[in-house]
């Protein structure tokens, strides 16, 4: 691997207006300029495509800084040490970093960022069953869900690097688990490869029906990634004292007017049913990263967990691979390799 | 006091269409037949008339038993034993129970009714301050909302039954508190009577940015006895890892359609600040409501707590006590005393 003379970057040319369009993207060069002290190169590998992109494109207030127009997107990568005038990094270091959608990434400390264990196994699963994505199952699952062994836990984008991965967690909790899905091939597929014991696809007209024949005991936990009337449809058969987890909002957070005549229709049902429903950020239990990542290590080395990988080649598919990830067409985890 | 040759009693005519009227109630009289085996007859003193009773009207599933029409309404009564055949009952005795809006009960068991000690006050107080009004407000704070000392907790109907109490003991555990009431007469009562840190009247175009003034650091714990769009108002000033106690739901319990055309407004925002919303019933705490009686009598008997009473004479108003409460028309726990 040798230095090129340019920073490929994804830019945000505009903000979307709904779901985001390839035209609201566009590819810009740089020149890269030589390293300062306490700084390293690190040449990006894999492009993690995540959920909460695309509430980071919109202008309200966000629990995080969002992206404007002109800046590069926002991206969590794993990429390769390639200069080093830092003391925690050598070349060859595998590294995972918010670096964001480009080539090339200054690595100046930022606390997010760490070196890998490659014993962990593909330097990918940093982004996702070792990384954002299992953390947040891990946690949002069991702190927050707190499923307990026979009650049955529902996940929205089960199929999802999230979901299919609460999905595998709430199974090995000794709970049934019903994956809500958006096709026929994902329902097979969590059923098959994740193990969940039923799944639904949603969208049609008798989704609440199958909903209750696939949980005729009701859900005591619903993991929620998606938001929207989906939510809705899910609460009437949640269980008195039930959980819900609100980990994303893929069916909301492109909305751009989200103003309505009453209050939340949740409200009866939460009072009547006794129902904890609680926002969750991932990032608030970073202390505690170690430790789930060595539990899903140790399931993952039992294969008694797996995450399916959709990759895309090439920084120019980081766009489309958004987009996939909005519209249901990723198979678990997205990724967009661009390097060797 | 003798025994009357009939029963009067409050009947619901037909179920109410939105708000209810007191065209939906009617009166009956019926024999007072004798009383059996295991069985005492109680005269109904104090009839408590709160925000439950409004769904309780409707035939949607709910977490108890509803009224159907031709039945008598229920109602939670203070009243007097006249006769008893039951060992745990003796002529006299002042007794608390789910009694019905009518002049005589026949007390059979039921695990809900209990002697009351007079040694606690007034006997009414087992319907208010010492009652399901002060066991919602204590448990549902401390337990649900779990209000740290420096924390800002807002009320909605801040100067009713359970408010006023909940704001109370909220200033006792160190808290900020902002009153959300229906008119300046409360907002003066709230902060002049119960101690409100302040308090702000809902209902005028700039009500968000009023309570932004009132609570410049921001919402920790929201007791929300309304629900409906003003809940969504209070939302945007509720801080990260807020609290919201779903209480009570007198904007929404009367409506015959929740319709709407999108999931709940929340979503995006309890995700965002990682707030904790969870629906509360204050049955559930029903083994500790000695612990929560024993707390608020202490803080009674130092003058630290205390909770108006609005009182209505005569069973043919117990109905119109019931509009007055939806409508906002009480003043702290509304009552009505159909007996000397």
């Amino acid at each position: 691997m040798k230095r090129t003379d340019g920073n490929h970057q994804v830019i945000l040319a505009k903000r979307p207006a709904g779901l985001p369009q390839l035209t609201d993207f566009e590819m810009r060069m740089i020149p890269l300029a030589p390293i300062g002290p306490d700084q390293a190169l690190v040449q990006i590998i894999w492009l993690s495509i995540d959920g909460f992109m695309i509430a980071r494109m919109r202008p309200e207030e966000n629990y995080a800084a969002g992206v404007n127009p002109g800046d590069v997107m926002q991206a969590y990568g794993v990429g390769r040490v390639t200069q080093s005038n830092r003391t925690d990094r050598h070349v060859g270091d595998f590294v995972f970093g918010p670096f964001g959608m480009q080539q090339w990434a200054i690595d100046d400390g930022n606390p997010m960022t760490r070196t890998l264990d490659p014993a962990f196994g593909p330097i990918q699963s940093a982004l996702g069953i070792q990384g954002i994505s299992g953390w947040s199952a891990y946690f949002g699952l069991l702190d927050v869900g707190q499923p307990k062994p026979g009650e049955t836990v529902a996940v929205s984008a089960g199929a999802g690097a999230v979901g299919a991965l609460v999905g595998q967690i709430a199974s090995l909790n000794g709970c049934k688990t019903i994956a809500i899905v958006g096709s026929e091939a994902k329902a097979a597929q969590t059923v098959g490869e994740y193990g969940y014991t039923a799944s639904v696809v949603r969208g049609s007209s008798d989704f609440s029906e199958r909903l209750k024949q696939a949980a005729p005991g009701g859900i005591d936990v619903y993991f929620d990634n998606v938001g929207g009337d989906l939510y809705d449809d899910v609460l009437e058969c949640i269980n008195t004292f039930g959980r819900v987890v609100v980990c994303g909002r893929l069916a909301t957070a492109h909305l751009t007017d989200t103003a309505q005549d009453f209050g939340p229709r949740d409200h009866n049902t939460l009072l009547v049913k006794r129902i904890r429903k609680q926002g969750f950020l991932v990032s608030d239990y970073a202390a505690r990263f170690t430790e789930a990542t060595s539990a899903i290590a140790a399931w993952q080395a039992e294969g008694k967990i797996k995450l399916a990988e959709d990759v895309l080649v090439g920084l120019g598919q980081a766009p489309a691979a958004l987009i996939r990830l909005v519209t249901g067409g990723n198979n678990g985890k997205q990724l967009v390799r661009i390097a060797e």
